[in-house]
């Protein structure tokens, strides 16, 4: 029997089943850093450790994509290497801000399973916990891939399609962000005066620049967070693939969007909530990546008055300057449109 | 009205304004780290804790170039966001030595405008104040950028061009450098036999190695400082602009002549100012960076018997070996030179 | 005199000679993490402290090929800097664990030296130690590379092949592993059930998966060890020599070939000892490396119940998926092999 690892295809899952991952992983200031030199975030709370303190946090905490990542890539190997498509998220939700010296690890559970009518692929839901090294929950968040069957006369292992919530509820929001005070916020050094209540339902704000993508800034990003699946590092194999080229991991994007955003949510300096999301087109090494972003909705968080929670979409395109908010071409998503990112940020009212 | 920044232009400023720039940092052993990958400098005081610690500082301080371009970093989104050209440098000092650990702020002061002929630009003197967490400073310089005009009707918003130094005052050095135990500064772990006597003002140092540059190199250290200087990192704008490229920010070559220097100036290992340098041209990946010093000067540091002072001109050429020590044809700029910078560095007697 | 390093030349070499070189580092969880970044490892004691603590470290020790870049690296400016060719490693041991924080120096005998027939060239053989601050050793090694000489009229320098091991005796492995507590050793989060008892000699591991190599990634790794061999960073240069491109650093080989035996591997969590190892072709950036790894012997560690050793030979190959197990054409070499490691790992009985 062979002891290299091969993956999971979509008749190896069962319903209930509860897989935990492997390589534990310690994060530290090295990955603050090399994070930051891949993708160039200003929040003031992740970058300063005097300016966390001066609000509540005992140091600045990881980036909350940082930790979504590495969570993320542990689940790889167990659940998506023989992924077709990375098909969306939901009920995301961060219960517990991360430290530089913090452990993380991750289990999933599969709570869905659907054959496609095909009968060659299936679909996988899979809700994903993060933990600290103590066991408590740092992040839980659904994703569901689609999978190639290992032998398509298998029967399929289970027909169930979970409920989802449209959107995390505000009053689940904020466990990963303790109480701060707000008049200690300093918000010339923060980058930006717009608080809670300067932002609108409706109002969209193109982010404006454009960061382009190296082969290897995406392969150490992804390879940072010991997330190994095939197609982001193996050249040699994708020439003959479907694109002819290395596929850019999807949370490279979403960290580059959300890099980005700062150019007009410079205080938006948590995410506390997915509630959806989708990879909409590929990115490739040499294309320039723009985004921007619509308040879906505004929130108060039951029980705090430090901080309201927006609700964004956050939209990137590539090669594509997003002046004119790409999304849709009429019924079809906009040929530029790499990724659509429901989210909730909190902000200080 | 946008929430977006889109940076000043050259009639938004004023003669005393003071600016204080967003997202403090806080500098950590993973940008240490990084910075060590991408330029690979071996001055051991900076590399080795142990050898620091022998010869009197607590730690291994960081990098003086790290510090300056974290520094010049945060004063882009306000003063250069729109500058055609990074003029000149000067009255540049390092203050205080900077700790893994220690955050930093910086703050501009507008210390003169002259308005160009064309009326369409103008230039703005800043002087800026890199400072810790506890408000102490570390670095200061002066720099002058050609910024456009937003509306070239709009009056010069002043007219005075600041008197600046031609050299920074060996008098004025060394305060971000404690007092070291030359006798145990070992010169076989810090790579060369050459001491304060051993240099003599008009020798030149042919630093022999060239090192070729990566886009993503060069975007990996310009987000590492925070740097969002559009024209480093967005090929899409790029590709219909000046040069068809991304430019590469010129602290980078200013980082590549340093580490260079190692070769001939080993023990050279604390910059302590900038007299002055010059961009004289661009520099774009898949080029190779050689670089040359001279010494300009020799200057005992008063009340101080362990340091003294060389005067320095480095200059950097692109594909170059610079045995021929390149600087002028005839009365013009050699076409390799990229820079040239004046600064002073300590160096054991 | 020039002030510039120029590298050692045959005849520059003594047997019995001892260099110290230059350039003492203090490792910290920022190399570790770039190193990550860069290769991906996912072996668990050197992912998280706290699986490492749970069997028995302090915390996280420093990955082995990192300590081994680093003291090698040292070693370049001094031994190889004129070197044709890096001809082959024997007797490496690990001797003591490397924990973030701690400064490594390495020093080098000339154990042998032999002048070649053209009498243009010579070997030098020398083994190297690396020291942590307290000048306690944590790794030996003996490499032997071909130098030109300076002058080829000048006499040899000596005449001695010294008398190499064949392996590391299994009695000598282990110094650098604590005892570990082997019921707490987590095979769920280590990613692989297998332990010393389920390998066979003989068995050959095909690793599966490929990396391709970039520019950047190289260059950045052999600026992390203060490698300064020219051949991988000066493009201008090398354009026009042997290659017409720059050589990737053999260790990086050796990296990512250990990175890529994770997978059939994954408890194989330290590298005892180095037997030999021959850098068969050259890797240049564009390339794709595969490996697969033979059990050459298996051997139990006198006085050690905890862990077994495997003899291991893993071989790296370029653009050719090594399910075929490549290493030989006949009595040739294989076209695509790029290294031939022979090596000691430790791994739970």
């Amino acid at each position: 029997m062979s002891k290299t690892e091969t993956g999971n295809f979509f008749e190896d899952f069962r319903i209930g089943q509860v897989i935990a991952h492997a390589t534990p992983r310690t994060i530290t200031q090295g990955e603050v850093a090399l994070y930051q030199g891949l993708f160039g975030s200003r929040f003031a709370v992740q970058s300063s450790d005097a300016f966390a303190r001066a609000i509540g946090y005992p140091r600045s905490p990881i980036d909350d994509l940082l930790v979504f990542h590495v969570v993320f890539g542990k689940s790889v190997p167990d659940i998506s290497l023989n992924a077709i498509a990375n098909l969306g998220y939901a009920a995301g939700r961060f219960l517990a801000p991360v430290y530089p010296g913090d452990t993380l690890n991750a289990v999933s559970e599969v709570i869905g399973l659907k054959e496609n009518s095909s009968r060659k692929t299936g679909i996988v839901f899979v809700r994903t916990t993060g933990c600290r090294q103590d066991g408590s929950p740092v992040l839980e968040y659904v994703r569901w891939v689609m999978l190639r069957k290992r032998d398509e006369a298998a029967p399929a292992p289970g027909d169930h399609v979970p409920r989802l919530p449209e959107a995390v509820s505000a009053s689940a929001l904020g466990e990963a962000c303790p109480r701060i005070d707000v008049a200690a916020y300093d918000l010339a050094l923060s980058g930006s005066p717009y608080r809670f209540a300067d932002y609108a339902v409706g109002e969209k704000i193109d982010h404006v620049d454009g960061i382009t993508v190296e082969e290897a800034e995406h392969q150490i990003a992804t390879r940072l967070y010991q997330n190994t699946a095939r197609i982001h590092f193996n050249q040699f194999a994708e020439a003959k693939g479907r694109f002819g080229r290395r596929l850019i991991y999807g949370g490279h994007v979403i960290s580059l969007a959300r890099a980005l955003s700062f150019n007009g949510l410079a205080n938006a300096f948590h995410i506390a909530g997915i509630n959806g999301g989708r990879h909409v087109s590929p990115l490739f090494a040499g294309m320039t990546v723009f985004s921007w972003s619509e308040v879906l909705a505004k929130a108060e968080v039951p029980g705090r008055d430090d901080v309201g929670a927006l609700r964004l979409r956050t939209v990137a395109a590539k090669d594509h300057p997003c002046a004119d908010f790409p999304l849709k071409s009429g019924s079809d998503d906009h040929p530029a449109v790499l990724l659509e990112l429901d989210y909730w940020v909190l902000i200080p009212r």
